[in-house]
């Protein structure tokens, strides 16, 4: 069955709807603010919700209804559920807590909408979660400020709803795009795989990261299958937890998940193509250059450097990753030794050091269209002197402006921007480039990282 | 011979000072701005330098001199050498480059400077480098500005300016706290030993983050006598590039240092009790923490969170390092379960969740009380909703500040605290608990790496 319904309802009703300033007020209040989804405040008491007339039960509805949401404590979600069905509402989502995760009381809860979902062909999120967010349409069900948000075309799963929002408000803050988010909480129905089926075919979304805790029992059959199918078409990135004894042991407090044997996932997970991420930052990092890079043709990287240690660094980090440094053509060297000054170690990586500013673009334009060069990272960190009004007061801007019209060029390869240190250099760097296609990676060990990640899933791709 | 006035001269010479917005202008006009040192501007031609009165020689100046600062380009540095020689002048920096890192006049006019050293018991740092920046008088021989620094005990060794300024510059974005901040450039005489001996006694300097791309030929029995004597009393955090072929090429462009085999150096430096780090962002995290936190008394360490993904990810991270989770005294589980609510855990790691701000302090208190716990991260994301002014509002500082005064109780205990996400959240973290001496660790990988580290020096300071 289609998901589409619970990321593009047309009818929506709110059962538990709040216009008190507690639980489920902020998606109350989102919701019924819009005007392109018919929105049904269903409450037991109250007449209108926020001055929009309420029903006593989702069956008083005169209308049809694609999604249900349930903001009700969990002992009334049995009784919702049936009265959900009756209604002939496929969608539920269930943000309330108190089932599984608490105690067996909550566990016969959660088992009991489950049973009436099956028998009635309904499908349901949750319960314990923040459900779904969509950019495109701006719709969420989660306690988060949607405006605030840069669409782009990144999905992002997790399991629980405060990882989520933390995600979430991070790509706000950062202007990171997203294309769906969705929390699955205890996962008693849709869980991963049928979140990765639906977005195999979502347009919207290139690249999928999944925050896991555990897969649930017998699915593993169909967990391989699916996730082989997802990533020979969009690179799916995996960060799970519980690979040890205590973090096993957390997860399962946590979300009551079986996290299993970290080996085996893990020997699945390579089997599958998806690509495992070892912290937040990774996952973060490497989905924005997966995003927003195309994968590298020829085998060779090059690095353009101001910092020759923060070069020796990423160099360690590409050796480690099996990565090759791209020999360059004789014209690429002969073109630079004429303008560059003597000093400069012309070999890749290029240090450029404090004649950055004078010979950078030139060098840039070269080392793209040295035809060696699949993957170009620029690490370009000048001393926060050059910048600052008090001291030289340079603005970096229209400098990395050409640099980008030099990139925007050569767009068919691989291309990330690293910066690290004083305040404003790295700020200019994120608006010329961060925020519109050139992914800003602040560690350049995460850069190497992501540049191993790009050229292993096209070797993938190439086995394929 | 002690390098104190390198760090703290009574009067200096700038040879080769400049008025002209070039290189070494800013060195120029810093030095010659202060009223506690004597400062003698050099130069062949000027009568004055910024309004001060210059000296075509430094056998011109009419009172002694401790240090001289070398602006003028590497040909004219063998005579400068020569005439420091001779008016008696002890220590030397020389920021300009153009030696031994470029071509073989370069070495050779470097091993005139060293020869001139030697014979006259002189000490040279650099060249090609960007000399000290003491933090304790704001004396500094970089392109820094040195009102922006923040005052601490952490000392940093670089090899190369450009990195130098790329640490000095985030320490002052993020108001890191420096003791001293030394670049090495090409080590001709002064390298990481002679600074390792100085920092040893230095009061200011509590730990020692060393970047290295290589240690200087016929220094490895010296370098492991001392690194010994140092690290057991103070933490000595050592990042080396050239780990890989590479790697090594890239740090002989740069430096012309020979990175030498990783696995000898790693051998060696294993046995001196340094600790080595993988990346510059866990170089930073790790002082930080050491630098603010004392060693951890019991073994046992506690999680409090409001996210059980992000705590399931710490306790993978703490495990595969080793470490152990508390296990908690049942007096603190017993009081717990009165405040906590039903769907809490109360298990280590303590997952309060959305009760955090009703329960966060007592829980605080009570597991800081607790005898087994040694050290404590606080894991705070909460939802940006929850601070932004256009949803609930609500101000974390004062709730934070109670958190403090909590910690401000236990300072016998390790505390960390992690926050990721929303960048007002994030920020109130920063500002009641990193700006004063509870370390802020935004990756929670990081933060537990940072506790492995602590727990791993407390144990190398027990075998001593």
């Amino acid at each position: 069955m289609n998901l589409e319904a619970f990321f593009s309802p047309k009818s929506v009703a709110i059962i538990g709807a709040s216009e008190k300033l507690r639980f489920g007020y902020f998606v109350t209040k989102s919701i019924l603010s819009r005007t392109d989804i018919r929105v049904y405040p269903v409450h037991i008491q109250a007449d209108k919700i926020m001055g929009v007339k309420a029903y006593k039960s989702v069956n008083d509805i005169p209308n049809s209804v694609d999604l249900a949401i349930f903001l009700v404590p969990s002992e009334a979600a049995p009784n919702a559920m049936k009265e959900c069905a009756e209604k002939g509402i496929k969608h539920v989502i269930v943000l309330s807590a108190g089932f599984a995760e608490v105690d067996e009381v909550g566990a016969r809860r959660q088992e009991e909408i489950v049973e009436i979902a099956k028998k009635n062909g309904m499908r349901i999120i949750g319960p314990n979660c923040m459900g779904v967010t969509n950019l495109s349409n701006r719709f969420t069900t989660a306690e988060v400020i949607v405006d605030s948000l840069t669409e782009g075309n990144v999905a992002f799963i997790a399991q629980s709803g405060i990882f989520g929002s933390v995600i979430v408000d991070w790509a706000a803050a950062n202007k990171f795009g997203l294309s769906k988010v969705i929390t699955l909480g205890n996962k008693c129905d849709v869980d991963e795989i049928d979140v990765l089926n639906y977005l195999e075919t979502d347009e919207k979304t290139k690249v999928i990261c999944l925050y896991l805790e555990g897969i649930k029992k017998g699915r593993g059959g169909e967990f391989i299958e699916t996730f082989k199918r997802v990533t020979s078409k969009k690179p799916v990135l995996v960060l799970k937890s519980g690979r040890t004894e205590a973090g096993a042991s957390a997860v399962k407090s946590h979300t009551g998940s079986l996290a299993g044997d970290d080996r085996i996932f893990d020997a699945v997970l390579k089997q599958t193509g998806a690509i495992r991420v070892d912290s937040v930052e990774e996952l973060l990092d490497f989905a924005k250059v997966l995003a927003t890079q195309p994968l590298p043709e020829a085998e060779g990287v090059a690095i353009i450097t101001n910092s020759g240690s923060l070069a020796a660094l990423t160099c360690d980090e590409l050796e480690k990753r099996g990565m090759k440094l791209a020999k360059f053509e004789p014209q690429t060297v002969e073109k630079m030794k004429k303008v560059a000054p003597y000093w400069t170690s012309i070999k890749n990586p290029v240090d450029i050091g404090p004649a950055m500013l004078q010979v950078g673009h030139q060098i840039l334009e070269w080392v793209l269209e040295d035809k060696n060069v699949g993957c170009l990272l620029v690490i370009s960190s000048p001393p926060g002197m050059l910048v600052k009004p008090n001291a030289m007061g340079f603005d970096l801007v229209p400098f990395y402006k050409v640099y980008r019209e030099i990139m925007d060029k050569h767009r068919e390869k691989s291309i990330i921007l690293s910066s690290f240190g004083d305040d404003d250099v790295v700020r200019m760097a994120r608006e010329v480039f961060d925020q519109s296609g050139i992914p800003l990676i602040n560690s350049v060990q995460n850069a190497a990282k992501a540049i191993a990640t790009l050229y292993r899933y096209k070797k993938y791709m190439e086995r394929k």
